[in-house]
């Protein structure tokens, strides 16, 4: 068996992967590094929300239809701003407003991001190790006709909606990855980027100078799983992004980009036909059901996943 | 009819006050100039009790029962830093927690407290003009057996159970009053000392250079009202506090207080024996009910007060 897993993770797709992860093999044993590509400040606030939706799906607490946020929250702090005329297009419940504080707080007193995701995570009981890729802050800004975007003005505000000309990592040349992240990939028997954003989700990751010198050196044991399904995204905007940037909006082109970074690729079972151009590219290749339609679904695509890390 | 009237306010006794002061006089007309020095910080957030204790209960959104915060709120952000080992003894319902993180957003943008009560006051539709008694910072701090006590620690966190030894006004003798407090007392036809804690509502204030020589002019049309019935505080620490710092716990031990600031007392029925005493500090005084049990008993004893003003 496997000693250790460290996992590449973006939001929803990466929690729902790891949600099935955790079933079939020992949470304590896996690392995730989380994008924080998406972070943003609001008023006074510091919020990760990949790596809150990847720590409240791990505890059990996700609102699972909107596949972040806390479950059952309720929303009486957002309306008391809109009365005061506030921005209010990020929604954030009040239990979730809770943890926004509570980081906010400490990284003003001094502590990392890192060390602030270790205290809420253990808070929660989620015995699975999430680190920041970085304590340096990385903003994914999005190029459209409209001008220059913040990550989540084009992805919640504007929900998606833009032509996408170009994506940028600000900030992620010059960051450095926090400390943990390249022991776990160097020592991990197995590498698995999630099923996320390759460009909004990994993409700021492996922007992070080191980071993807340190993929590279794990290539023998790093697994990719698609994040697209017959040429569309499960969620969010990768199918016309892709399309965009003017990259092949399917599995084949998820693969092309993890070239160099993965060895294992995982497709959906609709995607079959790919199989051949796919190891062209120098890729083991696992067709299976993808669907994270449920509990039983996630755990077989995990374990399909780490099969074919073992046999790499 | 008088043409505009000052109140100088502490939280919950001088809101009430207030609520029966709009029913009988101009809201407009109304400026009240409120208590700093209960002020605190929390998780990054500006919270000004005082001054929300009166904006919402002019704004009619007021949990009447506890007498500060907003009605029917709930505290799931507070369950959630609980979760987290966050320090939770001062509640701060959700809906409340939009008032203090748009507070903090916009002070950390550098609009002053001042400016902020402003807008949050207008955005509820308060028509009386809501002024911090200065923009500079002011701790009242609790000397006590136990050690030098934050206010709202002494207060909230330990209930009023220390003896108290002395009232410290940190910053106090370095702030200047805010915009329109000294010209708001000087060109009022009345000022009004509502019902609060002389010591630690009205005294931080009167503790700003500026305040007292305002005050001082403006004696010919000062009234307080006493926040002391039968030798008892209505609410909070007051009675012990007076008998702990040596002072009379009586309306006669606030009046004392108030010598040489205003020159009008309003006492309760039952108090009425120390008439001729307090008369001798060359005070008119005027004997009403003073307990504020219905939306009748506020509006008689805010009527009651203002025919004193306009008797000196």
């Amino acid at each position: 068996m496997l000693q250790s897993i460290t996992c590449l993770a973006g939001g929803v797709g990466a929690a729902r992967f790891l949600e099935g992860l955790v079933h079939v093999y020992p949470p304590e044993k896996i690392t995730v590094i989380a994008n924080t590509g998406d972070d943003l400040e609001y008023l006074g606030l510091y919020i990760s929300p990949d790596i809150d939706i990847v720590t409240y799906t791990l505890a059990g607490l996700v609102d699972e239809e909107k596949g972040w946020g806390l479950k059952e929250d309720t929303y009486k702090c957002m309306e008391q701003l809109e009365i005061y005329g506030a921005e209010t297009w990020f929604r954030i419940g009040d239990r979730d407003m809770g943890t926004h504080l509570l980081r906010a707080a400490l990284m003003q007193q001094g502590f990392t991001l890192s060390e602030v995701t270790d205290k809420i995570r253990t808070s929660l009981h989620v015995k699975t190790r999430i680190i920041p890729v970085s304590n340096d802050r990385i903003a994914t800004r999005i190029k459209t006709p409209a001008g220059l975007l913040e990550f989540q003005e084009y992805f919640v505000k504007r929900k998606f909606t833009d032509r996408v000309l170009d994506v940028f990592y600000d900030g992620a040349d010059k960051a450095t990855p926090s400390e943990g992240v390249a022991a776990s990939i160097a020592k991990a028997d197995a590498v698995i980027i999630c099923p996320s954003n390759p460009i909004l989700s990994i993409g700021p990751m492996l922007a992070v100078p080191g980071m993807r010198e340190a993929m590279a050196k794990a290539t023998k044991k790093t697994v990719a799983v698609t994040p697209i399904v017959g040429g569309k995204a499960l969620k969010g905007p990768l199918d016309r992004l892709m399309s965009d940037l003017g990259i092949e909006s399917s599995a084949y082109g998820v693969a092309q980009l993890y070239k160099g970074v993965a060895q294992g690729f995982v497709i959906d079972n609709v995607d079959k036909q790919l199989l051949p151009k796919i190891k062209d590219l120098d890729m083991k290749v696992v067709p299976t059901q993808t669907i994270m339609d449920s509990a039983a679904a996630k755990a077989k695509l995990a374990q399909d996943t780490i099969r074919l890390a073992e046999n790499l």
